[in-house]
């Protein structure tokens, strides 16, 4: 059966494993302190063109997002987001372990509008009782967002700007970040977005590694003792290598946006064939997430071919799915999708 | 200069001040082991028509949310509440300090609807990444709300079916409900509150008290070792005496039903007021609190004279106040404002 | 029966009551923002010779511990207490729920030893792995000590020191603070303290008040947004009033020093009734609560007339137990009690 | 130079490696619903000789210890360890973070005493006031312990008692359980350990994994809902299989046993080596971790030749250091070292 069910289902991209391999016996320090890590801190600094960026690895996503907020935040500051956001719904109440509430915004296909978080922030301080509720601490926004779609230049730029006046920082949750930059419809840069924000992550999980995350916080802001909130956190992976030589090998030769750029022409390629057979998008997503809403008897029969996601129910006879490509996507697999659509 | 800025302006209901003045040189046990506290405990069960019930005391409203709330959910829980609900806007976060989230849900008037929340219980449990979010474990309502409306028996009654059918608590914060509980509209009494709800609490500090609120549990289900989840959040008061005399005396003679009456006699008057001076109501309250449209440049004048709360901005021009009446409010207080107005 | 179970069991000091009776009608602000608060706050300020100290009112004890602990400590640090220290024992974890470690070190006669300390310090800094423990970011001491005891001049100026060296802050426990002042070996006076220590608290519940512990923030260093740190720990009273009001009385004419002296004479006539009856002390006490070994057959006797506290098991044979007096104990009482023993 | 620092610094044992490239390409579900996860949860039980046991797989130690502690406690309980225990010192608080405190108890070479928990867990329902402390809710060892030492079956079987009596669960952590498992003085076996422990977990880092440890619940007692309880610590691995397809592979044809055993082995040797150059002992180590009290000066020269790590001050001239053997120390290593002391 073949799997658009997300992209996570396959293994590494291989020459991550074949890295791996290489330099299995070499004995190196542990806690992300070896010469890959340090290595690829290097690299990223360097795509991003600002090489004064500390980097840090990770190994998964909700992680991620919970060190970087309870890590920047105040205590008695929480996290503006979008109400569709990953940290406000699928991460189980990562941060709210960590005491900080997400501040749920509306948002329009999965996206924060900066008229919307300077309404909300002007209005914050306008109470008379702001002392008595959640300060607003820290804007979250991810990209691509969990719809697929993506913040123009001028959008990020404004969001930023609301940021930079309330000196509230700017986080950016790049969980499948190379599908965003190597989409077409893109304008961002990984430069631009390290310029925007004040801390992001590039997605390895996602985006062809077994795991990792490289938070990379831009403004000289990585918070004092970082690596001891990760540890607290449970986060620090004691062979620091695993997520080095993945990264290492991802961000040489431009390996990271190649992989990311196959993905988005599988998706593309994809798009055409459901919009051939006539299938209805949920949403116009520019990224390697495709939502379409699909009535449930002929989910069913669908479900028996192909692997792909539930995303929520549309109404009592449809459903709104999602297929995602990713690195490992081939044309076969999409042949095959034709076939079967 | 006249007040109905709040319900808690003024100190003690004279004759609670009279009763600590008498106790107050007897030796009694700490932390609401006293004979105050059990006598108030029976009566409190009496009213409640609830013998079974647990009752405990503690000093103020959001401790009492986050003691019942933090103690009553398991750790992958939320809290369902309203959008505008007090444990989702004003407590700074008291929730989500113990690790839970509020699951705020859309609200009319301050109040939920069961069916929204039947339909969110309904499509959480229909998501296949359900276990990737946080669960919900109870549904909080208050009573009156923060907009001083009132559930009907009917409306309390479909939300506490649906707590039922998922088997969740419903919680009552009943911060001012002597004031709902004595409003002309309301059709709900006591003993349906207790027979409905499987915690909820009765308010004393707008209400009379000094300080103190009175958690009942109605169906043997105050949670193991509920002492040590008070202590922990730092509510355990060492005189608990404190508390137990001013309810003892809040629930003899009926004198909780008789001062919460007279609010609403005089809130009852002071709408009046309003309407015959032609002021634009926010929306329908049947309590103690009203919510009035003024004109900023009216208000800037009615601010040096009268003495009322902010509650959000309008638009550009108007404001929403809100004008309280409470036990202490006299007729006099009406005059005067009748002439300011 | 007579008691000296503990210093909260009869209410308050009359004239307090009656401070609040007098005000009782009076239209104040709510949270602590009224004229019987700012009075208050001027006559500690005043009599910590510390014109710039920020003064807060806070309920109780453990409350306050948790709030001031967690509000000055970064994320990733811990308070250093004696292993004996309220914070360690006896107050539920509520310094853990808000996520931060009680670092328990040695401690003789409940008293934490500068030498210690700093050792403790010097060895964190030392070891490679100090990132990946909690880091000590706060020295918490109680005076008296949970043993009655009190530091000397000459001890808390070696502690302070020790924590200027390692810039952390002094927090210094005061929930019977009055009780060490008027001690007959007590070196310290409250300006001593203020001058010695970062923060501290004037202990009301367990001196004469209802409830209530004076906050006293003495180098410019309370919290960013206290208020907002008191709320969502559900600590910040809605009528403040009752704190500031008796505060204000325990702070006029010296009544607070007049009462807790008074506690101390009782005391020490209560040694020499144990002394002269031939009685074990647990250990030398010069304060309001003293520690007699007593045989567990003598033992239930006594407390067929007699309340007093239990501490900790002896030995198989023996019990220690506690004797407090407070400001209502009366000559009668130890009349009585030498009768009794 | 050749390094003896730790079992975590050279990569995964080759086979690992070449088993997650051989399954590279497969799609397969995420979150630890694989194939390979399915299958090394089947060997693990019957290695274990509990069929019934729930495996679960995890990244890392400290973020195990945290998700099981924090999931299998009530909220007001703590965890008992001793003070020199891994979540105790060396974790940064990661216990704290979720709650709940470490109920630290003293040790006698790492180890807890049954004796002494069963003093502390008497005491503690002895004491009038225990509703004001942390109640016990479970007992943590780990095994091998920080100091390489190891619990006969007598001991672990009488501290399984006392927790039997006291209906707290045994939480055993095996960060390094194979070198517990293999060492020559071991008494205990796996299924000794499944049916002595409520829970405990097999160390896959420092046993030849790249990362992975795998959480055994014996007694049907995996928390409700454990999924989610991993995901809110951010501790769900998207890919599950990188955790399945290692610890298939390690209970493939003892593997796991056979390469702890190689590390037991060099230990020996290296024992010896240590032992004919006159080396003082620290204490005596039965399993892979050694430790050796070294003079400060002597301790600089050989830094310059290998890797080792340190661990505490033993006095002023001396210090104490830790040499650990793993699955890839050589033959030629020790050689080496030989030649070096």
């Amino acid at each position: 059966m073949i799997s658009f069910e997300s992209d996570y289902t396959t293994g590494a991209y291989p020459k991550l494993l074949q890295r791996l391999t290489e330099t299995n016996m070499e004995v190196l320090s542990g806690y992300g302190n070896d010469v890959y890590c340090e290595s690829a801190r290097k690299k990223i600094q360097k795509e991003c063109a600002c090489p004064e960026a500390d980097v840090f690895f990770l190994a998964g996503g909700t992680q991620t997002n919970a060190v970087v907020i309870s890590s920047m935040l105040r205590e008695y500051e929480g996290v503006i987001a979008a109400k569709t956001g990953h940290v406000s719904l699928h991460e189980a109440g990562a941060v709210e372990i960590t005491g900080h509430k997400v501040l749920e915004l509306s948002q329009v296909d999965g996206k924060l509008e900066a008229p919307v978080i300077k309404q909300f922030l002007e209005q914050f301080y306008q109470d008379e009782n702001y002392e008595h509720m959640v300060f607003p601490g820290m804007v979250y926004v991810s990209y691509p967002t969990e719809y697929g779609t993506l913040y123009t230049k001028k959008e990020l730029t404004e969001i930023s700007k609301v940021c930079n006046e309330y000196q509230i920082p700017l986080f950016l949750d790049g969980a499948r970040l190379g599908y965003g930059l190597m989409s077409k419809e893109a304008d961002l840069s990984l430069e631009d977005i390290a310029r925007l924000c004040d801390v992001f992550y590039i997605g390895g999980t996602k985006v062809g590694a077994l795991c990792g995350e490289a938070v990379v916080f831009t403004k000289n802001n990585m918070p004092k003792h970082f690596v001891n909130h990760v540890k607290r956190h449970g986060a620090l992976m004691a062979k620091g290598r695993l997520l080095g030589v993945q990264f290492d090998a991802l961000f040489t030769d431009g390996l990271y946006f190649e992989i990311s750029k196959h993905a988005i022409n599988m998706a593309e390629d994809m798009k055409a064939v459901f919009k051939e057979k006539g299938y209805r998008f949920y949403l116009e997503s520019p990224t390697n997430q495709q939502f379409f809403i699909i009535e449930n008897e002929k989910l069913k029969k669908l479900r028996e071919k192909v692997r792909f996601g539930f995303w929520e129910k549309y109404d009592e006879l449809q459903t709104v799915v999602r297929f995602a490509t990713s690195w490992s996507t081939t044309e076969d697999d999409l042949k095959w999708l034709k076939e079967i659509l």
